[in-house]
């Protein structure tokens, strides 16, 4: 998917809520245990309750993982039923892989080629040679994460080096590497201030932002910051919008709790 | 495994030769593409040639997810045969994870706990919360990337923070996390002469050494900087070992490859 194509979307359903598929079957409703694939059969029934809410869908790998072969099953299916369905959303594995070049194109084509998502989750940490192989790919977007949500990015990320922060020293240096226009960056919504100072340096790039809603982020504030003329953000909620029930009716509940979100979302646009 | 564990394995076999197995199908010998599982098939050979030249087998999950979820079993597999069959080789899933707290958690239990891998190597950009989750299975053990031997590590690992290198700040904070005596770490070989001063700040832990043999490190280089009087090292080589040989005869000359490093393992072991 272009990023033209991104946008036009997000103007379309005045939404720039992406989902966070992160599925842990300790939390879906009972009744679906018994299906021969419960966490598809979960995606599914949230997907098809939320799709039109939404422009993207975020299963994050752990929880596939997690569960083993049966759960790299399920990870096909839903990028499949997605991408079957509801071609027009823009879909992010969220892996946060990384590794040398080499090793690197390994991943790169598993989760951009061959399960076909438009984009995946890097880590910044082994450098250039390490996130290329994923930037190398037509149409497909590579996002690195910068500033995350969690109280550990104080440990690295924030100290500076050479008067400049870490992640402002990842956004820089990124820019530097072979198709940087293909990148994106994830940007914690817990340090919306901060969005200020990253949109100097990155004025243009999409920002995936996590941590809106169970990590407590405003989404005001990420707007103010953060939003840019071709709007530039995707701001994600898992499990305040997933887990909102564990009734028969949890994919109402969820489209409920997206529903809200999408409405300040329209407020925003139109607003600006 | 406990550490002392693996140090009596290194001690008995007078090698700590790691072996990589990280494999590609346009690699290995073509009399292999016919069998079920021709990756299962490779590494089992392999394995049965050298389990007792080296002390650790490390499959880099990435080669294993290249092929989807057939990919997945064969990585399960290999890892079952080298439980079931060689219990004293400790074993490495190479798969640089890290995420948030609780799915880092999902990732620990998948590698650690079902995979039954005795340990995982670890991204540290994102902290302590994403990394101690890992650290918290006991006889289990977290090796955190902190300085690569890719040309990327100078991008970012190399940069100084208030005086000090981000790697051995990542080095001395990890020091400071719960169960950091879970702890090895990644240690490029190319950079042999920063062992002495990595060895200063963390002089007992054990360090993953990537990058002996194709990557262009120097064993004799690495044990005068790096060794400690429990050893402390495991030295990995994978292309240079697992394809020495296309031919049907590829098991026996991974052997000879994997014997003339440990031979001279076996003489710096003496030396000490």
């Amino acid at each position: 998917m272009t990023t033209a194509q991104l946008v036009a979307q997000i103007l379309d359903k005045k939404s720039f809520l992406c989902i966070g598929l992160d599925v842990d079957l300790n939390k879906i409703p009972e009744h679906l245990l018994v299906e021969e694939d419960p966490i598809f059969a979960f995606n599914k029934a949230i997907i098809d309750a939320t799709h039109h809410l939404c422009v993207a869908y975020k299963p994050n790998t752990a929880f596939y993982e997690a569960y083993g072969i049966e759960g790299w099953q399920s990870l096909e299916k839903t990028i499949q039923y997605i991408n079957n369905n509801y071609p027009e959303i823009f879909t992010i594995a969220d892996a946060k892989r990384g590794d040398i070049g080499n090793t690197s194109t390994m991943y790169a084509k598993a989760f951009l080629e061959d399960l076909a998502f438009d984009s995946v989750t890097v880590a910044p940490y082994m450098g250039k040679d390490s996130v290329e192989p994923f930037l190398a790919f037509k149409n497909k977007h590579t996002i690195l994460l910068a500033l995350t949500s969690n109280q550990g990015a104080f440990d690295f990320q924030t100290k500076t080096i050479e008067g400049k922060e870490v992640y402002k020293q990842v956004l820089e240096t990124s820019k530097t590497w072979n198709n940087s226009e293909n990148l994106m960056y994830v940007v914690g919504a817990t340090k919306a201030e901060y969005l200020a100072e990253i949109r100097q340096i990155i004025p243009d790039s999409f920002l995936l932002v996590p941590g809106v809603g169970a990590q407590g982020g405003n989404l005001q504030d990420v707007c103010k910051y953060g939003m840019n003329s071709q709007i530039g953000l995707l701001v994600n909620s898992s499990r305040g919008i997933i887990y909102a029930s564990k009734n028969s009716d949890f994919a109402q509940s969820a489209a409920e709790k997206a529903e809200a979100l999408q409405l300040q979302m329209k407020a925003l646009l139109e607003e600006r």
